[in-house]
């Protein structure tokens, strides 16, 4: 990494293990230690991937599995060409909801896509750009079926069924394997996250796992309060 | 190729060739030849594509290459499914206003994305759908630029000036290199074809090079005239 670049930090984990509670958190702890941080959330962030979000959420569009992926991998092109990049440049720190292993999970594991295929076409979209962590909220399947429950949710996401979100689970507990990640360099490190605690024990292991992954370091901003 | 499956039939070229004027042209005369024909215009055909193309058209998202890309694979992973192999099950001839070869031309050629990641992707789009035949309506740049200026268009496609579509020009023309289809064999077989010349000699020059490669084949509905 360079000098002046910021840190690019992943949270992932399927629907329901907690990531829309954590990212604010998440985002409000870095800012707090000084850093200027960006969240994104795929597929939105850009005016094009506002409008890709609203066309997967349709029903009406009844999207089969490789143009749901390839309008995914459409605005996280943007995303990268537009936000990421170039606030990483400025020695920001981005967090995003969702990336790579969202991608593997859902539409390879969970639809049966080919991975390799699969994988190239998410290289293409981001240019090559490896997130420097990538935290995967792990919550068993049973509680994550209760929260979604609560929440009311039925995207696109979420109706698939349950073999559908037990092989998007088994997707992300395999990309935990560090033999799995020397496979995949594209998607740089990852660590596993017990999400089954109170909202504030989460954030605090989502911090440490930062900070014992990243390193600590002055962010350009702490030097001016 | 199965007994019973129809034959799918691109029209290609860059803009200003002639594609808009020949495909009702051509729909029409294999129509009268007793064949079911159903016409794509990528990127549309489908409610997403649609969708896809009103985003691609618009330039207040002004898209990076990558995801311009994926937009258009997005829509041609739905219309394959949606239309184009549906009809080839049922017997019909599917003629396409642009597919592979675009691809390769404005987004390999034209923009300079990797052609090796291009051809993954749109093989993951495509599901591996081989094209009977594409023709590549060819026209000289003076030609096609006066007939561009003619029209009055100035899409996104066209707003990129002389040395991009001098790049496109040059993809076109490598690809009816016999060698170039014999490292491409997901384009199927390419034939080129003479546009400089009255709008009804070009559509009987395009029914010939069809029924020189297709071969001719009584279509189910022939039968019932």
């Amino acid at each position: 990494m360079s000098a002046g670049r910021g840190r690019f930090v992943v949270l992932e984990g399927g629907d329901g293990v907690g990531k829309t509670t954590q990212l604010p958190r998440l985002v409000a702890a870095l800012e707090r230690q000084g850093h200027v941080v960006r969240a994104i959330r795929e597929p939105g962030g850009t005016a094009a991937g506002d409008a890709i979000r609203a066309l997967l959420l349709d029903p009406a569009t009844a999207l089969v599995p490789a143009a749901e992926l390839l309008l995914f991998l459409a605005a996280r092109a943007q995303v990268v060409a537009d936000v990421v990049r170039p606030a990483l440049a400025r020695g920001e720190w981005v967090v995003a909801d969702r990336f790579f292993v969202s991608t593997y999970a859902y539409q390879a594991g969970g639809h049966g896509l080919d991975l390799a295929q699969v994988r190239v076409a998410t290289t293409l979209a981001t240019g090559g750009l490896v997130p420097d962590l990538t935290l995967v909220l792990r919550l068993d399947a049973a509680a994550a079926a209760a929260r979604r429950t609560a929440r009311g949710d039925a995207d696109r996401m979420e109706r698939h069924g349950a073999p559908f979100a037990a092989r998007v689970a088994a997707a992300y507990e395999a990309a935990l394997d560090p033999a799995w990640q020397a496979r995949h360099p594209e998607c740089g490190r990852l660590v596993g996250i017990d999400a089954d605690a109170p909202a504030e024990v989460v954030t605090t292991r989502l911090l440490d796992a930062i900070a014992g992954a990243v390193g600590e370091r002055p962010a350009p901003s702490a030097t001016l309060t």
